[in-house]
């Protein structure tokens, strides 16, 4: 089964806003057996909205719009609606209550332009918004589904999971199924990595296809398939042949899984019973953030010190002063120092560390932008390493993050 | 002048991948006077590639497709466009070189995948990209243009802004020039705040458009008009509608352009001369990243605690062990120590600090998940504020960090 996004709002077209709706509806969508075919983004403009309805309905089973629900006079995806259906806006009791419940310690809110929230198109079926006051709309036209939702990503989020996905399963039960298989490796180039690969890649069954995804460093190599859900054998296919390609690209294996390596360390601390802190200067906290991203995290992140500036690193990390002015910040020195000085201070296990050059200030002759040390404190050794990344600031933290968790998890693996 | 962007990959099909290139892309082309007409995303599939380019070139002037121009097998749509311009693949030796002297020093990417990086349609213009393999491409038909960039996020920003600019600048110079103008303003809801400035959103003359967008209890307000670059009048009139509407929502304004918070910060502790830290254990580092995020910020910023256990509290932080006992860690006095004690320990002007619950997990009956104590430490006094935020863990953090910082904004502004 097939379906397509229509994300609405000129926020989007002007680059205002980026959209992460599209990813989070093709994840779920996905894991229920739903291609997506396409995603088009358009503007706050009826005949633009009506177009690429139309258009998308006459591709696909299901289209899911997102935005344009809101109580303002730019929000108009409930009108279009009713001209494309046919339909005629009619107050709604439910919703209603719903709202007046909703802000029910808001007076300021239940206003009417509030009021207008609670109009909904005759022939659709309203879901339940738990968390907002825009109505949720299927609409079933010529066997075909359409859902209207509100692009607040958390109030869609919630729509697709509790609301949209049971509707499609009750309305339109599917026996196809998708498998995404994804593994992640690091230390050799994509072209080198697909003439390694190559005899195994083109030996690959028709009905499953290779990706290459690469970013910072990290190459994702992904196997998809679209099977029958009887179809056992086929979904074993897939297994066998990542089974194989794991075996194949085994010296630069990070990851056998999709997963944020900040996910993969977390695991990794939590089976040791270890913990961990981190003491940060060029990558500026974005380390222990993700590291405390996901829950669960207090069961091995203790706390990091975001030494940015050389006082701190002295006074709060111990760092010492000669190595700061003989070596420099940028150091093999400083950074061994920062992460044995965050691991005894925070009394964790292991710690991790950065010192570098993220520009676009800062780059000398000898430590140009891009110039990274990295660390990282165990009980017994500190490991360390030089980086030269390539890119501007965000790339180069990002870069650095990514390099300095690889590490990490290859030696937690050992 | 209206373009069109076309994203290729099934990464962005699958939720795999979140589209940044779109936002960067409409951004620099609003500024040159290009509208984007509409934004889509396609397979990595010939056919479903053909008619996106062939329906986008019938509706605007330009054509922008970014993706599947690697060297692995998955990558067509070099191909693809041979196929759509009639063209055949030949070498480049001006790509020659560039790829052999970008990769000199490393002879395990020059391979034979590589090589084919070189070979490009004979019917298009290629484009230099400084920093990868694959070669920018521009098609001129029917007077209509089209550009083929990579994927890769920090590759194809650099194409957008040192060679698809000024191609498009030389080849099809415009007259028009699209303004955008946005204030954000916090504390009002967005139906109350639509009726507040009801009378004046009527009266905006027709080629001025007002937006609202809402997000983790900010609203930016935005108007936006396209104008005839000679037509300074109608230019003029913008400014004098944003100026009328910053007087009528003065009450509820924060700032007064549409730039992030913490650059706002950022620019206001630069003009004082003043200096931040902060300490954090719910946001566990993300308002650290803020504030470094932007080049230049160790002017202000000096550094961070994030102390995610009490541990960490006590001994870096100096809260006392009483206080975390009597009141738990998410309380005023709690986060009032950590402010303060951030400040003298890193020796700055100001502090922020946050303490709460972030889910999904810790929440009790008197604190809830969402429940956050914030604080910010000046020289004279110490400010808190108790909130009760609603979504999940990552909303929580976010909202959390947008409410500390336009706490600080209003502060440092008064």
């Amino acid at each position: 089964m097939r379906a397509e996004i229509i994300t609405i709002g000129d926020e989007l077209l002007i680059g205002q806003v980026v959209d992460t709706n599209s990813a989070f509806m093709a994840q779920i969508l996905n894991k229920n057996g739903i291609e997506i075919y396409q995603v088009t983004s358009v503007h706050d403009d009826g005949e633009h909205i009506l177009r690429a309805v139309a258009e998308a309905l006459s591709r696909v089973d299901i289209v899911i719009t997102t935005g344009g629900l809101g109580p303002t006079k730019d929000d108009i995806t409930k009108h279009v609606l009713c001209d494309f259906f046919g339909a005629t806006l009619i107050p709604s009791v439910q919703v209603e209550q719903h709202v007046r419940k909703l802000y029910a310690d808001r007076p300021d809110v239940l206003n009417r332009l509030t009021e207008t929230q609670w109009l909904v198109p005759d022939k659709c079926t309203v879901l339940a918004n738990r968390v907002g006051s825009a109505p949720l709309m299927a609409f079933e036209k010529d066997g075909k589904l359409l859902f209207s939702l509100p692009g607040v990503p958390y109030e869609m989020e919630i729509a697709m999971r509790e609301q949209v996905m049971p509707f499609i399963a009750a309305k339109r039960p599917t026996n196809e199924t998708i498998i995404h298989r994804t593994i992640q490796v690091a230390g050799i180039p994509e072209s080198a990595l697909a003439i390694h690969i190559e005899d195994w890649e083109n030996a690959l069954p028709p009905a499953i296809h290779l990706a290459y995804l690469p970013k910072d460093g990290i190459i994702r190599l992904r196997l998809s398939g679209y099977f029958d859900k009887n179809d056992t054998s086929a979904q074993l296919a897939i297994d066998e042949q990542i089974k194989q390609l794991e075996k194949l690209v085994d010296e630069w294996l990070v990851v056998t899984e999709d997963k944020p390596f900040e996910v993969v360390v977390g695991e990794l601390l939590k089976a040791k019973h270890a913990t961990i802190a981190t003491a940060e200067s060029c990558t500026g906290g974005k380390l222990a953030s993700l590291l405390n991203k996901h829950a669960g995290s207090s069961d091995f992140y203790k706390g990091s010190v975001v030494a940015y500036s050389n006082e701190v690193k002295e006074k709060v990390l111990n760092v010492s002063k000669t190595n700061l002015e003989l070596f420099g910040a940028v150091s093999e020195q400083v950074v061994s120092q920062m992460a044995e000085g965050v691991r005894k201070l925070m009394n964790t296990d292991y710690a991790l560390a950065t010192s570098g050059v993220a520009g676009p200030g800062g780059g000398t002759p000898q430590k140009p932008v891009g110039t990274v040390w990295i660390a990282i404190a165990t009980p017994q050794k500190i490991f360390t390493e030089l980086l030269h990344l390539k890119g501007e600031r965000e790339q180069i933290t990002d870069r650095a993050c990514t390099k300095v968790l690889t590490k990490l998890i290859k030696y937690l693996q050992d």
